[in-house]
């Protein structure tokens, strides 16, 4: 099957290169972005790519292409998914689909109506670690989840440009969380409030921003979880998840390269954790990519639908009102 | 120096057992309970004690113990601790030292008036994986602590007579957590939020209470801490603590009785947690009553104060009202 | 019933404490040492013995004495245990018996035509982690034991002087693991080779000795064991034992103070191992003071018989032929 | 720069997927095999390789190509080496070159003369966990090393017609060990003793091999090493390295899919270790491959040389020749 890669940038380059190495159910046929230059199109020609162009339109219109990749900026995610879908072209599309709630919608509905396949790349939930607790949770082995925690901390700040066009630390960051505590409870968020400070730089305080966060989520079935975040761990990525409940508790320690310990006079010293998004997940953003291209060939619901890209969006709304009013939020304020 | 103890039941037996074998500083001279019977007299015989009572009276009027310590049941600890205070006694006395606030505070103008020592039975702070990061939060390794997390499991719930006069999860359980958060954190809290549900024991519930909760903190210097609790941990205890700041996280692992573990096809499986309180602080018992002799001996301040006996509750009072009311509260709407 | 001990020495000291303060089965009535003092009587006394002197014949002639402790130099042991004997009294010694083998025959010869119990002092197998392991085994989790291995090294060697007496690092370090590695095999050593090295102090090799020494040991039923010496080990005691099998494999994980790490930019830092052997230990010390009492006083086997005293001194024995003849040499070369 | 591969079986077809894949440096212009099928084909044409021949004489003669893989049977690789230097092309070999150690001598002979590049598939050298124990050793952080040990044990012994061929478990099983040893060491063997026992299954032993077995090893440096060696985990891969000495020690943990755990009233279970070989050193196949391509296009030499292809096969042969007499046997007696 051929597929169009829409966006070229960090997190474009990343799947063009894992389509092209793991993914041979998919063929990249054509890569488009604005930018597009000499660069993308020696990086394209390295995995045999030909067609490089600045104007998406030549994936959209390419009868050849039934599947895109959407990896553009956030701000024309949902633009991307109506014309893919309207293209009747399968979508892999790059989270968040919008933070605005009603585009988000239309997006979805305009893909329902096509009938193609949408999944979103909430990538995490493809770690091996994080898949071995879900795979447990969902195996039974946890019984009715009470608890369910997680820590995720990145090891700096993003530049504050971002700051200021991201959405803030719930959408651009936590989103990532509230998919994750979604897909590990196995059920909706009804409530959320959100405790929240700025201890890591006054700057992302000057933008409206918090850097540190902890935010309890109230489930409908009665489950409670909890989330913190922080901008800046020293120590690097920290990623770690918890599920409690009746019959036990699953948790993952965080990850790190490699597993050799040092002991002297001063203690035992383990492995850092690791400092690279990309390196922390690397193998997360492959699963994602063969997912897909499995769910496509199969004709089957992705593992990550439509609906799972609207939810986390409508928590952090339901966080950032939580934040800014001081009191719980529920998730039907947001969306009645 | 001689001292009484006042309560001879679970609790003071430890603490009649510990103070015989390991604190040489101090000599019990008599025990009071109002249930004393042979078999109390046995146990005090075993550790070379005569004078068996029911009449604690016969401690607090006794010119020759110097220091009492009052583990009998809650509602009678602020009564002892005023009595002994105004007998010129130094106290250590079990947490809490009340539920009703105001009594809180009749006891320690007392013993403050009185000018005799007063320490807290929280054990947990003297607890060595506890400790241990304590000491590295208070030596600067981790800098100003951004997040504090506890998380703090019972292997089974109390029965429900007891959860009907305890005074509730918050009162009677995450007492000591808070407690240990304001330790770690070297702050006071502000403001607390607090979500429980019933997931355990639906006649938990039909007390008033929860058995699962999960609680918001905010401190005044912008620290940010969550805790939580269940009743029923089918693994065993579960007592874990973690301090990140700016400079670096501190965590404490959960306790087992031994490193042992073994590997086959089914995994690699390791010991369980402690399944019995006493157990796993047993060491935590002997050193803080060694740390009360101290105090005492050398005329310095308990490691566990009047006012650290005051504050959790406040925290779990307004922990209570949050949960009934599903808002934030300050801690100044109940001690302005 | 009463015991009396014999050396009021480091060990002595260990076990006089111990035994009054958590063996109360056994009374200590007496304490002999040829260099007792004022200090001595005062230790004593603070567990509430009043007879201290410089004869073990107090001991030994006292009809009211039912057992007795050998906790004097080693160059006695085996005289002391024999006047015991014949003096009808249970036996619990310190390790090892003799390093002289037909002293340690006639001694054994003699506890048994007087049918008194005797234990030795191999402590290490009440470690909790250790017995947590042995426990596996013996439940028949491993299955047959393949291979059996140690990992024992001491944070700093013994003075010189010592070196001198000891009788070198096989009889007064790895007679530990020799007893150890038995006891988790369940079977008795057939022949053993050793390697060793001076890496650590030349002034041990100046002495004949080694610092440094790895052993192989062939058991009967087939089994293979190994076990690895070090004199020094910067980080600590590091005392390891992994028993692996047809059906798994137990280790346990070197002991540590507490369970309290830290990460920053330089790793994940846990604790570092005991640097007292004392405190490594504790738990064991007591352990084994407490079988010996419950053996006497159910009149059954001791845990650690006589003859566990004689097989480690034999196994010692070859390992050191071994490594001066640098060949195999079968246990039944040293005792035909 | 152009590289042919001789063998396409299991691990020719690993090296296969990985150039293609990982490593753009070189390209794969022919692989032989004498059984190569169609199947070979299709595999080949995955990767984008046209040419598929029965014949190495037409990667051995073909100009164009300046580099081969050797992965035929291990009867051949000398041959082949050989062949290839003379052709003037750069090798990667699997291990060992031979077993018998004249024929390895020749090879390396004719490699010298040629001027090419020779590297030995010794993969485990580029492991994630061995590496950062090597790197810490080689920065000094352990001082020099005073025990080095290596525990290697395979999920389930090979076929025994494998068995019949291979050499033994010290040439076909243990070699890697000896090759890592040296590694970590940074030093040559100058003695080893072995130990050995038929355990896991008695048609091992009819073919006069041994299952399980312990070697110890004496570097000329003063190090002593222990490597043992097991053809059952029931629990799977188990590779773990040791290096202790004067500063302390670095040990790497046995590697795990995931960093999960369960935790129930039946302990806390963490991950299975790897079951498939491939799995567990999948990142070190690659890292291997690069570093030859590294070598050959910096003109550097390899990371592991022909010698490091001759050494462990000398160790593997002395200890043969050890289990057999039941002495230790030097180096200089295979090899003078």
């Amino acid at each position: 099957m051929k597929i169009g890669v829409i966006g070229a940038g960090r997190i474009g380059k990343v799947h063009i290169k894992n389509i092209s190495l793991f993914v041979p159910e998919l063929t990249i046929k054509t890569v488009a972005d604005p930018f597009a230059n000499e660069q993308t199109e020696a990086f394209a020609k390295q995995f045999g790519i030909a067609n490089v162009t600045k104007n998406a339109d030549e994936i959209l219109n390419d009868p050849e292409i039934e599947a895109v990749a959407i990896c553009s900026s956030t701000d024309t995610h949902a633009k991307y998914i109506i014309e893919a879908a309207k293209a009747g072209k399968h979508i892999f599309c790059e989270k968040p689909i919008a933070t605005d709630i009603p585009k988000i919608k239309e997006a979805l509905e305009v893909v329902k109506k096509a009938g193609v396949k949408l999944q979103i790349g909430f990538v995490r939930r493809f770690d091996h670690n994080h898949r071995a607790v879900y795979d447990m949770v969902r195996a039974g082995k946890v019984g009715k989840p009470h608890l369910v925690k997680i820590s995720s901390r990145d090891p700096a700040p993003p530049p504050i440009a971002y700051v200021k066009v991201s959405g803030g630390i719930f959408m651009d960051m936590m989103i990532h969380d509230f998919d994750m505590i979604r897909f590990l409870a196995g059920d909706e968020v009804e409530e959320v409030y959100a405790a929240g400070a700025v201890l890591v730089d006054p700057a992302i305080g000057a933008e409206g921003d918090v850097d540190t966060s902890i935010v309890t989520l109230k489930f409908k079935g009665g489950t409670i979880g909890v989330i913190d975040n922080s901008r800046k761990a020293v120590y690097g990525y920290d990623q770690r998840v918890e599920v409690f409940g009746e019959k036990g508790v699953a948790i993952d320690v965080n990850d790190t390269p490699n597993t050799a310990i040092f002991a002297d006079a001063n203690g035992t010293v383990g492995g850092t954790a690791f400092q690279i998004m990309w390196d922390r997940y690397e193998q997360a953003f492959v699963s994602e990519m063969k997912a897909f291209a499995k769910a496509v060939a199969n004709d089957e619901e992705p593992q990550v639908t439509g609906l799972d890209g609207l939810y986390p969006v409508l928590i952090a709304a339901a966080a950032l009102k939580s934040l800014k009013e001081n009191r719980p939020v529920k998730i039907s304020e947001i969306d009645a």
